[in-house]
């Protein structure tokens, strides 16, 4: 997605060879009409009359799945990292480490729903080691229902997230492939 | 706000008499179309040329924002709850205390997208105590930005937020404000 891939390049920060900082429009300050072309492009490969939900995990994942959700006309259904008082009982849960931040949590959806009659694509913003998509897969599975595809923004290509999906035989459409990071310079793949 | 009250009071549950749970269209499942509905009336709500940013606070806050901010055409900026290794060092912070996780947390948000020059309107899911919405009033004045209003979903009338911010003279507007909870049923104050 070019216009995704120009953002990045113009506004993305790059620390040493693996973090690439784009919270000037993907996830803490958020350009919704650049929001609005990422769904519409999610919604173009994923186009299947089969959909009947998108998934995704707090936080940032959210913004793009909601208004990925105005084209495909379904249901989102984020995943929630902390246990509230107002979360359900009768939840379906998976184990996440995350890299970033260096904590194993919790992710949970109530089963209210998610079912077997389900159809779900999952979206979020990064994908680089794949632990998040694969406790939503987890998830899916659980429930019983059918994982479509996984939706990704920027997918780090130089981490195994990618490949661990793609093994596992789900269809991964990611919109911007980092393939380097090299002297501040960010090379795509494609 | 009619459709969003009918729907409060189709699939709203109760718990006591302080807990409505929403999660089928609002903080678990998103019903978009409806996000749509909501984004359109905050935007009707507080139309002026002057807003240049909108404001919330992760995690489902960060739909509504998006949403709306296809309507303002502005961008939005989300405080984020837990420290990232992403995040910038040079950040506004403010402590906030969540009765419903009963934890204080900070609230951060990078001095990059939030400077004297915005006029932000902040938007949320829920206002009931209004330790949420106090955090984020802080983190706009440390800016020295003007604060335009505060946009809530469902107000939560028998509880101190609403009155803790209009006693401040921020102009608050609530789509639907609940007045009392009894034997499960809702009653609304507007």
């Amino acid at each position: 997605m070019d216009l995704l891939k120009q953002r990045i390049l113009d506004e993305g920060r790059t620390v040493g060879e693996e973090i690439i900082k784009v919270d000037s429009f993907l996830n803490h300050q958020i350009d919704a009409e650049l929001f609005r072309e990422i769904g519409k492009e999610f919604h173009r490969l994923f186009d299947s009359k089969k959909i009947t939900k998108l998934l995704t995990i707090e936080a940032s994942g959210i913004a793009i799945a909601t208004v990925a959700a105005l084209e495909f006309g379904v249901p989102v259904v984020f995943a929630k990292k902390t246990q509230s008082r107002n979360l359900d009982k009768d939840i379906y849960t998976s184990q996440v480490f995350s890299f970033t931040k260096q904590i194993t949590y919790d992710v949970m959806v109530s089963k209210r729903y998610l079912t077997k009659d389900d159809h779900v694509v999952i979206l979020d913003d990064f994908l680089a080691n794949g632990k998040a998509a694969l406790g939503l897969i987890d998830i899916v599975r659980q429930a019983g229902a059918t994982i479509e595809g996984v939706g990704i923004v920027i997918e780090k290509g130089f981490q195994p997230g990618g490949k661990l999906l793609r093994d596992q035989g789900i269809r991964v459409e990611s919109l911007a492939i980092v393939d380097r990071i090299k002297d501040g310079k960010i090379n795509f793949m494609n």
